[in-house]
């Protein structure tokens, strides 16, 4: 571990079958207006939307609703709950849903009392939050993004066709609680599922394929991703798996709650493009970000090769003997692609709504970050081409 | 994971070699009263005690001293700061040094406004702690006990010769914010380290030795002991590789900043016999778990023999082909025993300082707690002539 890191994280979690019931004891901890919000109409399905209206009324808590929140949040949904906020005085945000709902939350978190345009302060520049921050509880369900563990918040501006995502610093905006029932989400769909699970894999690689140091990160960061390729194999084969759910749901926790990457410089340029593919397609996040992984890889595999050769061994078990650094590097990325096979997940963007004139803008207008390299806009286009 | 569970860790880490410039910022939460605590004079040696004055003045702190903690922190020691802590109303205490230090200052900020006997209260009959908690904050110079994040405390009663381990709520107790500067292990005696990097090890197995469900802690123990024996190695080789003492010290933090033990049973039994051979001997507390730990093991792999296999295959690369699976588990452990002569540890217990007479009464008084199997008074005994 090289590189000098703070760290920490004030979420609590509460975790299991029983979670739910540790509720009310977290809304003991804050005043009695609560904005609930929440996606479509999947809460409703399962039951969850009056158990939780249930709870919140024997706490005597005022309810105040934002619904309808879109698989990649809207700008419009932050300023409505912020206007919502407000109006209120609300004393928490209850986000019951998934990433987008709790990144939708804490938008609105941070927006809520800001002067100014929150869009041009905090998503485009990066400005420190020093207007009060209403904090964020969580009722998780569907992994991914650990959203419910940090403090990131990715947000859609429509009418700039830009999906930007902002890290705030997790004391101040990562949720103050969050209950994680893995029951809650074996009614999503399995596209769904397998979009997640990718979703998880990807900020595992991301993180991990960058740096050359010897860093305790990279070795949890692996161990990561295998306790995820065992539980997402049990889960494909069945779904209700109780164990498999719950682990991949910590998996997801785990893989970006920020305690994987310290001392980690990181490469996140496949969640850029795929972002920008995100503001173009509305695709499933995981599932574009799946498509785009292995032409990414097979093309920056050799300015990182001894990673490429540590992940191959380590995760896949790609065996090493006769063989060059870069054929056990590519047999590695051949493992991860017949991973995204196995999955059922689409191997090509124009199954996910691209169509061919998009290709030149995404790549244009994706934010460049890299890790081992750092591509150009040709780079990008080419990349998205191979996989379109 | 098939265990529901509660978790949060509120300890704010700076870690590097820049982590002292946090000091102030993080002096400026708390009142004026510090009470410092440390060791013997090391901290002066390394200049860390004059450095540490000079910010406290700096930031305007008044500063009681409580100095000379032992190695296995005395119960007298935690009374002693208590009074101190009560005389000068404390508003932080300041422990400087390794486990046995911040272990008496956890132990020192729940006894000070304890009404009654804090030994029985939250030693022996774990009583919730409902009297006013002085914070903690710490500067690390000793890997090992992760005592810098997590709400342990472990304390020596000598008049009844007894050492036992509390485990406070993490909420409630652990360190506000720790300062953890790889340099500041490098002066410490090789003895010392490797009683060190053995600790941490243990804690890993410890926590990994029980259950045997598909579980995501599992996988990350397995990553955390893997980054140790690689840093380990390294550190042998050249005490003051700084990336081989900073994995060394994060290994330490993770291995039990208990976000590796969501939703496991564990087995603490080596820790238990360990910490009476402690009382007994005041032997090093990692050279008396490694000395411990092979005929322990060798005991019980039986009663969880999967879990072993699994331990000889992912951490010691145990090939498999044509033995059975016994076979492999105990050649697990003979790597174990290996690694233990490689960081030059003794083997037995006369090496450290215990005679045989010691033996049956540090059999009677251990806690028995066990994983895939819970001991007896003679199995403890047996266990303890064997390495004697």
């Amino acid at each position: 571990m090289n590189i000098d890191f703070s760290f920490e994280n004030p979420t609590r979690i509460h975790f299991g079958k029983t979670a739910m019931q540790k509720l009310p004891t977290e809304l003991q901890r804050f005043g009695k207006n609560i904005l609930l919000i929440y996606g479509k109409n999947s809460i409703k399905k399962i039951g969850l939307y009056d158990e939780i209206i249930r709870i919140l009324k024997e706490c005597g808590k005022n309810v105040v609703e934002l619904s309808g929140i879109n698989a990649n949040p809207r700008y419009t949904q932050v300023l409505a709950g912020a206007k919502l906020v407000r109006e209120n005085n609300i004393d928490l945000i209850l986000a019951v849903g998934g990433g987008s709902t709790i990144d939708c939350a804490k938008g609105i978190s941070v927006s809520a009392y800001c002067e100014g345009d929150p869009w041009e302060k905090y998503w485009v520049n990066y400005e420190k939050v020093n207007n009060k921050i209403v904090p964020v509880g969580t009722v998780l369900t569907m992994t991914g993004t650990a959203s419910e563990m940090n403090a990131g918040s990715v947000i859609t501006n429509e009418e700039k066709k830009l999906k930007l995502g902002r890290v705030f610093p997790l004391g101040e905006v990562a949720p103050r609680f969050s209950i994680l029932n893995p029951e809650f989400t074996y009614t999503i769909p399995k596209y769904q599922m397998v979009s997640g699970i990718f979703d998880i894999f990807s900020h595992l690689m991301e993180q991990y394929f960058s740096g050359d140091d010897d860093c305790v990160s990279d070795y949890l960061l692996e161990g990561d991703m295998l306790a995820l390729i065992s539980a997402a194999r049990a889960a494909l084969k069945n779904p209700t798996d109780y164990e498999a759910r719950s682990n991949i749901m910590w998996c997801a926790t785990m893989a970006l709650n920020k305690i994987l990457s310290v001392s980690k410089t990181q490469d996140w340029e496949v969640h850029q493009i795929e972002h920008q593919l995100g503001a173009y397609t509305d695709c499933a996040h995981g599932i574009g970000l799946a498509i785009i992984s292995v032409p990414y890889y097979k093309y920056i595999y050799k300015y990182g090769l001894p990673r490429f050769v540590r992940y191959a061994k380590n995760i896949w078990h790609v065996s090493t003997a006769g063989k060059t650094d870069e054929q056990i590097a590519l047999e590695g990325i051949d493992c991860l692609n017949n991973f995204i096979v196995e999955l059922g997940i689409p191997q090509r963007l124009r199954e996910v709504g691209a169509t061919e004139d998009m290709l030149l803008p995404i790549a244009e207008t994706t934010y460049k970050c890299g890790g081992y390299h750092v591509l150009n806009t040709e780079e990008v286009l080419a990349i998205l081409k191979q996989c379109y």
